[in-house]
């Protein structure tokens, strides 16, 4: 396999440099993989506007539950440095297209305000997507920063510079988690595994390595991989742009299928394990994860394939009991269905929810899970 | 609903008049909805030439196992009126675009050459499209027409005429039997059912009426339907284009959804039952059907949801012992995958095979069977 640290990044928060119009040097810039564009081009988007961050998300040009979460903590970083921006230079406002949030004197040197600024974005950022809590994980803990820098009394810029210092983290953690998690789950594959997996649950959906896909980069090194099946994922083929993508740079054979080839494939071929990631894991071991997984369980289920859930610990809401409580986003008929035909819907639902009795194992970066127990994690 | 009778045939077989070149008078026409314009648009094709009938069933134009066989028969029909005329016109045989078929010499007036040129066209049409048995059954019945009257001394002209009645008579029987199968399934259902189907069973499917949509136009005028479920069958989405457009014209309600989707919509919303066409079925009942068949009926076994066949006996193979000895057509990468990523490839089975212990019952003209009885028809 190719080596993994040469493979682009789809998530980079870095500081604008002298020249970099529209926004002044040392302004926050989150560098992201366009995933809208792939495979046809690898495209990076630089944005320096919180709002930004919502329409990218929401359009979905950043994906994956733990990379939403990081760009979503990104915006609040954003939004802190626009703030103390436009404090100190209510004259250039309009040259760096900064306009206000309503409500906000941007002008004023009360930090209630500024917190309270902050607290808007965030509030803005969560609700971009509904479903996968690394954004709500992420962005929280990001204006608990915000709250104990402001209450300790430093000043606005301190506060962004601490936000930015957050983010940096952020990044550099993902990857590290999502190394402990290849390796955990890595040993749960044989030599030479043949492995199928839904959706795009790797180096494009979070800071770097990939949950579902760090697995198999992982085992790729150690013990082999002899094929990936990437199932094609409707209505927006992040399987067939995205998962076949990085796996052909990193040197991986894949073989793309439609959805509805998943049962064929199981049938006919020989597939070691199913392994996907997760956008919201409840404390009885439900997961959220892509539409389709759950087809994709019932069959691994009736074929008796190990179906692994990987997923950083952050995925875990210890606040939803059961997978029944996980809100499901529901997406434009545009996505499914292009023309009107009377009497003709579409659903389209993003997000589904595989109970636990279905998942053999999660791998998160502190070990290896049975479903059942995964409440532990939580002394709960 | 609306009046079924008043929706347009897939598939008719009329005679030429006395303007309608290239071709002559009363030379056999075979007209088609071209499936491959839907849902955009409703356009006919006008078929004249044998080796077209070949073209449009590889293609799709003419798809559903019952309108392949009937289309396939039909070919025999203009390849008889073909041989007739270029025998008796052999000065015009350019101007009517009748290229000859090797090692036959259509001036001749040995039978046996005659016999030789339909059944080199019939071996062609077969191999069209290698799954759906319908094909190979209404050829061979058609092959059976030709080799009784050449032994009865019957003129070319009284045999190319007798091929032709026979498959006017195909298209009538084909609309009864669907309309048998559309009674004998409709009890099956509860009132004012929620059914899902997959691919396309239906009008285009047929010569009329269809054989899983059937049953469902006719629940829909007897007992009710509230809601069809249609997956977008990926990835010729006959199910986006085609049943979603027919059951539109029928004034249906249907909902459509990605095939990944199907585990969703039996989780959380009503199904009352699964119906589906089929392709060929062996006598131990296993059932091929196009590919993702299989997925939905271990779907419908998982949440206890009856899963039906429907499909004419011509469907039944007596041949096949089991599912397992039916081939699979494999298809082109470029219906899934339209650029090239090294190291990617791409599986694309166009069916799959459903055992019989995953589908509830079979739906005949002739009665609604278990699976493990279905040969008994053949006295087996």
């Amino acid at each position: 396999m190719a080596n993994l640290d040469d493979l682009p990044k789809a998530i980079r928060l870095i500081r604008a440099g002298a020249d970099e119009a529209p926004v002044p040097a040392g302004f926050p810039v989150l560098v992201v993989i366009d995933q809208t564009a792939l495979p046809e081009e690898l495209k990076y988007l630089y944005i320096t506007d919180w709002r930004e961050v919502i329409d990218a998300i929401k359009r979905l040009s950043i994906r994956g539950a733990p990379a939403i979460g990081i760009a979503g903590a990104c915006g609040l970083a954003l939004r802190a440095a626009e703030y103390c921006y436009a404090r100190l230079n209510p004259d250039r406002q309009d040259e760096f297209d900064f306009d206000r949030v309503f409500m906000i004197d941007e002008a004023s040197s009360d930090p209630e305000l500024y917190m309270m600024s902050i607290e808007y974005a965030a509030q803005m950022i969560v609700v971009a997507r509904p479903t996968a809590v690394n954004l709500k994980w992420a962005v929280d803990n990001a204006m608990d920063i915000v709250r104990e820098e402001i209450a300790s009394g430093q000043s606005f810029e301190v506060v962004a510079e601490r936000l930015f210092e957050f983010c940096e983290q952020l990044i550099v953690d993902d990857e590290n988690t999502n190394r402990r998690i290849g390796e955990n789950g890595a040993g749960l594959l044989p030599d030479d595994a043949t492995v199928l997996t839904h959706c795009n649950a790797g180096i494009l959906a979070t800071a770097g390595f990939g949950t579902a896909l760090g697995v198999i980069y992982e085992a790729s090194a150690s013990s082999g991989i002899k094929r990936v099946y990437s199932d094609e994922t409707r209505p927006l083929n992040q399987g067939a742009r995205l998962t076949v993508w990085e796996l052909s740079e990193a040197d991986i054979p894949v073989t793309l299928i439609c959805d509805d080839m998943a049962a064929y494939v199981m049938q006919n071929e020989q597939v070691d394990a199913v392994i996907v990631g997760a956008d919201r894991i409840a404390l009885n071991g439900d997961c959220a994860n892509k539409i389709g997984t759950l087809g994709v369980a019932i069959l691994a289920d009736h074929f008796d394939i190990p179906f692994y859930v990987a997923a950083p610990i952050s995925t875990i809401d210890p606040h939803m009991g059961s997978g029944g409580e996980i809100p499901i986003e529901m997406r434009s008929e545009d996505e499914v269905l292009d023309i009107e035909l009377d009497g003709v819907e579409v659903l389209n639902p993003a997000f589904d929810v595989t109970p636990a009795k279905l998942i053999t194992s999660i791998i998160t970066e502190k070990g290896v899970f049975s479903p059942e127990d995964i409440h532990t994690l939580f002394g709960k």
